[in-house]
């Protein structure tokens, strides 16, 4: 089972190594936050009919089947780097009944298709695992056509506070980054779109954060997002952060428990997913 | 001349001491930011036809002139602790041409109304200042009817976050948060609104954050939030923190700059201020 969802998917795409596990807990996590979040975030993930869409960096496909089931009047080619999960994304399309797409391996750095094939093009939680997404970016617009519209969204977990603030919770959450960092990846990238999109040549770029703010009185969030997303992921990382010598194993659980703390009754968590559109 | 708007009002009401200047430039800057932010942060300031509405808080009437403007079927008390204060606003208000205020001073921990006179009461800017916001929203509970509606709006600095990142930026804008909190307030408080709230009794309360986003496609932002309100604010603590010691001159420098380098083509600035919401 390969990981699919936000902070999870894509990961084969061009990345040397990714941080997640691939235990079920992850695969319930990447879940629980697809169904938690994909609103905020897909909610004008809108294509104009007839299109051809491209969704580059598809993982087993938990993006694909929203954003397909939204724009039934257009036909999407889902491609990841991973055979693997590209095989898992087909069998998935194909249970949840989704006839407007059409599953393949491939490189996002060289995609095997012509020049300006396609009107729109999504990239979902990619760019942040790229060593160079400039380089990817520039593929995208080779095989976009002119006046094509390109989605970008990303995470950024430099954008996270919450309260009881923590020095180990954020320690926690360093781990994360520093190991993502290590395999050549960027946690930070949401709030880049801006730069990245505009310096890669696109037009009418404007970029729109999403924030995700739980407290109590948003119970859903507080457990799909707090608890069974954010903390998750970052719990999932502790094993190798220890081992790498990012920080020690004390620290590291204190931190997940000041984490954990903030989906109590008078916590708050902010996170900020940033969606990025520009034509061509 | 005293400070009004977003991170300078209300700044004499309970609070020890204040941490911004008093110069003209500060004065410039707190009247773009309110011009620029408005609309972001009083879209919902809207109270029942026919109410009585406390302004705990005035300052100079930055905010009363904007929300007393959008509720002319409501009338206005606006109170702040300095009677100084308290006359510019009066004047400011009579030069707009407001007849729905009255203003006269008054300490927010101790108010000179009988209980359960107001039908709404607006807070801005001003529980960052207390050393004891949890006493001043029970005062202010106090002379709310049952069924009255309260609105909070406050900052959170440590929800700044940017591109390029500095790690010099970030120390310069501790700056304003020690500064602060050695004045008994707390430049974080934002995300604390819906715990304070909470435990204050308040009922049905709902908190929403007002993410700032500023990129190059956003000019008005990059020029009011950005250099005009946010780092002209941090700027202006400047003095005072390398004659404290918190700070050497040269990295406060550095740490600014950077700042403003944020508002270059390729840069991109987030700054959360929320809104809470609670009924007694």
């Amino acid at each position: 089972m390969r990981e699919s969802g936000i902070f999870g998917e894509n990961t084969k795409m061009g990345a040397t190594q990714y941080v997640h596990g691939y235990s079920g807990r992850e695969a319930l996590r990447l879940n629980d936050q697809a169904e938690t979040l994909s609103q905020m975030i897909h909610n004008d993930s809108v294509f104009a009919e007839g299109s051809l869409v491209l969704e580059a960096g598809c993982g087993v496909g938990a993006q694909t089947k929203i954003v397909a089931t939204q724009n039934p009047a257009s036909s999407f080619i889902s491609v990841d780097l991973s055979q693997e999960s590209v095989k898992e994304a087909e069998a998935a399309a194909r249970e949840a009944g989704l006839t407007n797409v059409e599953f393949r391996q491939a490189d996002i750095y060289n995609l095997p298709f012509e020049n300006e094939l396609f009107d729109g093009i999504l990239v979902c939680f990619v760019l942040e695992h790229l060593s160079n997404p400039e380089q990817a970016l520039d593929e995208l617009k080779r095989v976009l056509k002119k006046g094509g519209l390109l989605m970008v969204i990303e995470g950024d977990h430099g954008s996270t506070f919450f309260y009881p603030d923590s020095e180990l919770a954020r320690k926690a959450i360093n781990c994360q980054v520093q190991l993502q960092k290590q395999a050549g990846g960027n946690s930070n990238i949401g709030r880049e779109l801006y730069p990245l999109l505009k310096s890669a040549g696109f037009a009418d770029v404007v970029v729109s954060p999403r924030m995700v703010y739980a407290d109590a009185s948003r119970p859903q969030l507080v457990e799909g997002f707090i608890k069974n997303t954010f903390t998750a992921m970052i719990e999932g990382v502790g094993e190798k952060a220890v081992q790498q010598g990012i920080v020690d194993r004390h620290t590291f659980q204190k931190g997940i428990t000041d984490l954990y703390r903030t989906a109590g009754p008078d916590g708050v968590f902010c996170y900020t997913f940033f969606k990025g559109f520009g034509t061509k």
